[in-house]
Formats: C-alpha cells, sequence, structure tokens
C-alpha cells in the first residue's frame, strides 16, 4: 500500500505529479510521501492496539530526520544501532525512554552515550557485551534495564545477507542456552533484566517463522518466570516484507492475529522494530535517462543516478520496479543502468520498459528503506537531495550535496 | 609492494608503529604509506619511460586529496568520471591538461563543467554521448578534444562486476562497427577525435587479456589513418592487479616488455589509468576488537568498523588479509565481523587468525583502494578517520566525521 499511483500516463505522490517534483528539485531524487509513512505506523498501532505495545521506528532503514520526526508525532519510539543514530533519534524529538539499543558491536563510548541520555533499555546481544554495559553502568552509578536477544534458530527464508536469526549468524544467544545466560547475566551488577528479544532478519513475508520463534521464547518466559526472573517485555523485532515484485506479504492486522493469541496471556508489553514496512514502500528514487546506448544485442538506458545512489540491487540482488513518471510510446527489453564504470552498476536487467528517451525522468520503486541509508559518495558523485510530498504540498528534507561537501574535513598538510 | 611490516610482532606502516599511530587518531583508521604510493606511481613510469606517456592516476580508487597530491607532484594526470572528481583533481592541484574524462554517463551540466575547465580530452563511450558534448562545446564555442572507447570484447577474467570488456557490458564502442562509428564522430562539429580509448577491467594479473585487445586496436589504428583520422593517443586504462592473496600479478616491468613493442611502431602517445595498482596495496583499515563472541561452533572477532567502512568483501566477496597490530599468542578460527545489523557485514569468514582480545587493534590489509572511496555513513555510522605516514611522521588526511555532519543539510520543515 502506498501513494505513488499513475493517472492519465502521469506518476504521481500524493496530490502532486512526480514531473513536476523533479523539475523544482532535479535529479537524482528521492521522494517519500508523508501519508503512506503515516498510514503503515497506525496500521501496526491499530493491529496491537488490544495489548500494551511500543512501535521502536528502525533507524537503520531510512534516519532522514523529517521521517523520524513524522512518526515521533505519531507516537513512535526508535530502534537504534549506534551512537549516531541515537543522536539522530533524540533529534527529531523521541523520547530516551521509547528508545531500544539493539546491534553486535556497541562501544564503550557509544554505551555510556546512551546511558546518559537514559534510553528504555539495550538489547544485548552477548555475555562480554553484558560485562562491558555492566561495567559502564557501575562507573556512572546507574542501572541499564536490558534485555536479551535470542537466537531462535529459524529460517526467515530471506537473502542470506539479511537473515539473522539462524544460529550460524552472529546475532543473539542461543536459545539453548538463554536459560543459563539469564541467570548469570542477572546476576551482573548494575544491569536489570526486563526484556527478551528476538529478530529474524528482514523482508520476510508470511508470519509463520514468527509464531515458531515466538513459541520457543514463550516457553523460555516460563522458565525464566519461574526462576525469579519478571520479563515485563517482549521485543519481536522488525522483518516485515513489503511489495517489490509479485510478493504478497502478510499484513499486519493478519500477522497480529496470528501474534496476539500467543502473547496476550503473558500479561506483557510488546516491542516492536519495524522499518522497511514502514519506509519501503514510502519512497521512491527518481532519475533522468542521459543516454540510451545501444548495444549489439542489448539496450542500456543510462541514467544520473547509480548504484552509489541505490545499492539494494548490486549488493542484495534485489528487485525494484522501475516506471516511467511522463507518458511514453512503447516499450521495449533494456538494461537500466547508471554512470559508474563498474558492471554491478545496475538497476535492473533485461527488463520490459518503456521507450524513454534522454531526458525524460524515470523512477525506481519502493526505494524508501536502505536507499538513502546505504548511499555513498561514491566516483565522488553527490549524495541525491530528499524531498517528502505531503498532500499537494513539496518539502525539502535534505539538500543535495555540494563538490565542497565532497572535500570537507580533507586536508593536504605541508610536509608531504 | 608495500611498506607495513611485522617486526618483533608489530605492525609498522613505514617508520611507525600502526599501534602508536592508532592510539593518537582512534578507530576505525584508514592509514596510507606515501612512499609505497610513491613508488607505485615510479614504477610505471620508469616502465614506460621509452615512450611519450601519461599516467592519469585513475580518482575512483582514492580520491582523498592528500593522496592525489602527492600523485600530483610526481607529474601525474587524473582519470576522473564526474563532475566531482574534476573538482578534486583541480583541488589537487592536478593540470587540467592532464585530466582525461571517462564514463558512459556523463551530463551535460559535467561536460559543460569539463569543456570551461579546458580537460586533455573525453574519452566518448557511445554516440549519443559523442552528440551531446558536440553541442555543448558548440554552445560554449569550444572545440572538444576527444579519444573514442573501444570495447574490444576480450575476457579480463576477474570479477564479473568489475570486468568491463565484454561486448555485454556497457561500456564501449563495439570494436567490429569502430572503423564506422570514428569516421561517423569525426565528422560532429566542434568535436576533434585525437585517442582510442580500452578499458577491459580491474584486478587483471596477466598481460594476456591486454596483449590481446591492445593488438585488436592497433589493428583499427591502422584502418582508421588510411582513412585520414590521425591518432595521437592510445589510453590502455587501468587495471594492473595487486597481491590481496596468493595473486602473482604481472610488474609494470614485466607488462611494459609486453605491450612496448607491441606499442612503439605506433609513434604515439600511451595514456594509462592505474588506481588500485597505485593505492590498493598503499593502504590498511585500522579497527578496534570490541567483542570477542563464541557461538555453538564458531568464534566471532566483532571490530568497531563494518562494511560501511570498507564494502568488498560484502559486495565483491573480496578477499583481504587480516593481522595483528601488537603481538599477540595463539591463534584460531574466526569470522572477522563489523558492529552492523546484517549478515553481510564481515571483513572475513572462517580465518585462522591471532587469538584477539577485546581492546586489540587488528589491520585489514589492502584497503586503500575502493575502500573509503566507497564508504557510506550506513546504520548512521561516522566515516573512518584517514591518516598518512611519510618516514617517522603521520599526518591526518580527513578528520573523522562528527555527529553534526550525519545531519548536515537534513530539514525538519514546518507544516510536515
Amino acid at each position: 500500500m502506498h501513494y505513488f499511483y499513475t493517472k492519465d500516463k502521469y506518476l504521481y505522490c500524493e496530490g502532486l505529479k512526480v514531473a513536476d517534483i523533479t523539475v523544482k528539485y532535479g535529479t537524482p531524487l528521492y521522494l517519500y510521501s508523508h501519508r503512506t509513512i503515516s498510514e503503515h505506523f497506525t496500521k501496526i498501532d491499530d493491529a496491537f492496539s488490544a495489548v500494551p505495545h511500543l512501535i521502536c521506528y528502525a533507524l537503520k532503514a531510512n534516519s532522514n530526520l523529517a521521517i523520524v520526526k513524522t512518526l515521533q508525532k505519531l507516537g513512535a519510539g526508535a530502534d537504534i544501532v549506534s551512537g549516531g543514530e541515537l543522536y539522530k533519534a533524540l533529534k527529531a524529538g523521541i523520547p530516551a525512554k521509547k528508545i531500544v539499543y539493539a546491534g553486535v558491536g556497541k562501544t564503550e563510548a557509544e554505551i555510556e552515550y546512551a546511558l546518559s541520555k537514559d534510553i528504555l533499555m539495550f538489547n544485548i546481544e552477548s555475555v562480554p557485551e553484558a560485562e562491558m554495559i555492566s561495567k559502564v553502568a557501575g562507573r556512572l552509578r546507574e542501572t541499564a534495564d536490558i534485555a536479551l536477544r535470542i537466537n531462535p534458530d529459524v529460517d526467515a527464508k530471506t537473502h542470506h545477507y539479511i537473515t539473522t536469526g539462524k544460529k550460524e549468524n552472529k546475532f543473539g544467544l542461543n536459545i539453548n542456552l538463554a536459560r543459563k545466560l539469564f541467570l548469570k547475566i542477572n546476576g551482573f551488577k548494575n544491569l536489570n533484566v526486563v526484556g527478551v528479544h528476538i529478530h529474524i532478519g528482514s523482508q520476510i513475508t508470511t508470519s509463520g517463522p514468527y509464531v515458531k520463534a515466538i513459541k520457543k521464547v514463550i516457553k523460555l518466559i516460563g522458565e525464566l518466570r519461574s526462576d525469579g526472573i519478571i520479563i515485563k517485555s517482549l521485543n519481536i523485532g522488525g522483518g516485515l516484507g513489503i511489495v517489490y515484485k509479485d510478493e504478497n506479504p502478510s499484513t499486519p492486522k493478519k500477522f497480529a492475529e496470528k501474534i496476539l493469541p500467543l502473547i496476550k496471556p503473558l500479561g506483557i508489553r510488546i516491542i516492536m522494530e519495524p522499518g522497511r514496512f514502514i519506509v519501503g514502500n514510502a519512497g521512491i528514487l527518481v532519475a533522468r535517462v542521459s543516454y540510451i546506448k545501444k548495444g549489439e544485442n542489448k539496450k542500456f538506458i543510462i541514467l544520473d543516478a547509480g548504484m552509489n545512489d541505490l545499492i539494494r540491487p548490486s549488493l542484495y540482488d534485489a528487485y525494484h520496479k522501475i516506471l516511467p513518471v511522463t507518458p511514453v510510446k512503447g516499450s521495449s527489453k533494456a538494461d537500466i543502468v547508471g554512470p559508474i564504470c563498474e558492471s554491478g552498476d545496475f538497476f535492473g536487467k533485461g527488463r520490459v520498459v518503456s521507450n524513454m528517451k534522454p531526458g525524460d525522468y524515470i523512477a525506481v520503486m519502493s526505494a524508501g528503506a536502505y536507499g538513502f541509508s546505504m548511499a555513498s559518495n561514491y566516483n565522488a558523485r553527490r549524495r541525491p537531495v530528499e524531498v517528502m510530498v505531503k498532500g499537494k504540498k513539496s518539502f525539502l528534507v535534505k539538500k543535495r550535496e555540494s563538490f565542497e561537501d565532497l572535500v570537507r574535513g580533507e586536508i593536504m598538510p605541508e610536509g608531504l
């Protein structure tokens, strides 16, 4: 579900023609729909209204401040994985008491920063990390609320780079050792075990793997209670899939119908960490066709956007729909590629797309998540401008970088 | 060949202990050896001294201004692929008349910028691009010197993402149609065809594919001369491989011995575009061990550097040697991973490495090329600091980013 649609052969974002927005801000351009973001959040919020819950938006998907602020106004918390994300979440007004901090490699400085801001809790991934948080909390005379991340050894059936709940992954604590580890860590000074956390992967389209993982965790929570460890929250992570091509993902409502009967009897607060589900389909990347190049057996549509702007096709072999922005007659097969000097610089291969001409605009759909957040300055390219549409108005939410930005902080010292 | 070496179990960069440098600047840290960069350049320069030649450093490998400046002082030109790289090359003092501009997607604005600076030549990749340059040059009342990039349909036998000389790639003009296309483009107004360009890929370890490609091109140059098109320069691109693991790449000297006999009779200027060969082994990424995590069947060494800092292992399945920076006793098998929430965030898998402890420093070798240049702010991580060593002195060449840098240009508009 999203508010990008074609009418009279023009692509729209909410109440505006994408072509008009693009003329105003230039290309490459990340374009977000405010209504899509809001409604995705609200759908999850409503689906889980029967139980106490907190939706922590996963900033890693897209940490643009205007997006985070939009969600903050709706009551969202934040799922963060670095000091930088904590800084951005706070900057967008997310209350510290709605922030959960995950990740296998929190540094001592990051832990100290998070403790000083008094965040809701840390999701702990290993015993040495628990020791480190205990140490830092002791030094600061604080008590850190923590959840332990359990690796439930469930196959989420997604790309191997984004599956995270199998036992060969680096994430979480082995479910079979969990009871023992909870008892051990519960004995650490300045730590207060309050939750269980799971996150089995990303872009998961059925509730099956969740049900499997949650059932394993419920058994654990029962055991922990009999050990005297009171678990007040269950964090079921993120990972709800979206439609990129022909997926048929579960809706939050259907998902909740499967999950809630398991969870309600626990009398526990649910935490969720959606990222892609909220912003994935809420953003597109708009580029301009630079050249049409006819190879011997192939046609190439060369854009002014590249893999530095959107690396998902190259890195994950990800599929993104590609649509014209203005009316184009006829269609044919082509590779849609960028200007970067690598064969890996492509958006789609062997696609039947409209017969674009140089100067035409083209949209790479479903680019809201892991788009700008993974963008680089490779080939000394300036990262794209970001714009958000709300109804019939467009708002600049990040300026395009300048040449000066490309050399910021670089130094040519005397003596070299 | 490079000036990183281990002495008494300490890793050194030229005359300094890497550990001491790291204490001074913190981690993650990109560390470059000035002498390695200089000698690599000089080796190529010497190997081709028998013919008129210009070595255009490929900024895409690493465009840090201090590196470009180092090469500029030795007489290097620049191979650029974007307006941003032109800006950086000029900033580092490379004369415009030593700059060649390649790439399949030069935009109109970039072409205008390059013409206004009066660069040496454009390497043209398609007829529509030639039309565009002709149009812009006409508008500016300039004449653009150009080379045409020929796709020689040679298999460079490297990673499919970085092979660029096969006919199914987006690069260059089909060799079989080249004679016809040269004649056609030579007729365009405001263009002056002066060269032939080939670039068959990256990280190529034998001279075989080059010899094959150059032979094809020499035949073409003869035909063009009989057509009255005087080719003054032959650009043989980049792509010289380096040692990452157990490669045995050709040296510039051996490479020149194979190439020069073919080229000398032409009485032509040779242009080369080395990038990786110059900086690949001249840089390392130094990280700090955050945690040692023991999984059920696996040990993970978790670093404070991640795939956002160095994406080559994840994107190209690239191998990088991993070494301790200070003395460490014993070794065992481990996955060396980053803090990012993806299974794709790794530097090496199943490696026998020293028994590192938290707080130890670790070096990812041969990270000078396509390291920092591809770095991103994914997971809202600040990009690393960059330092160069010359003899017994270290120089800061890029400041570490700050949290403020992470939100630069972002806006939370009223009305959203």
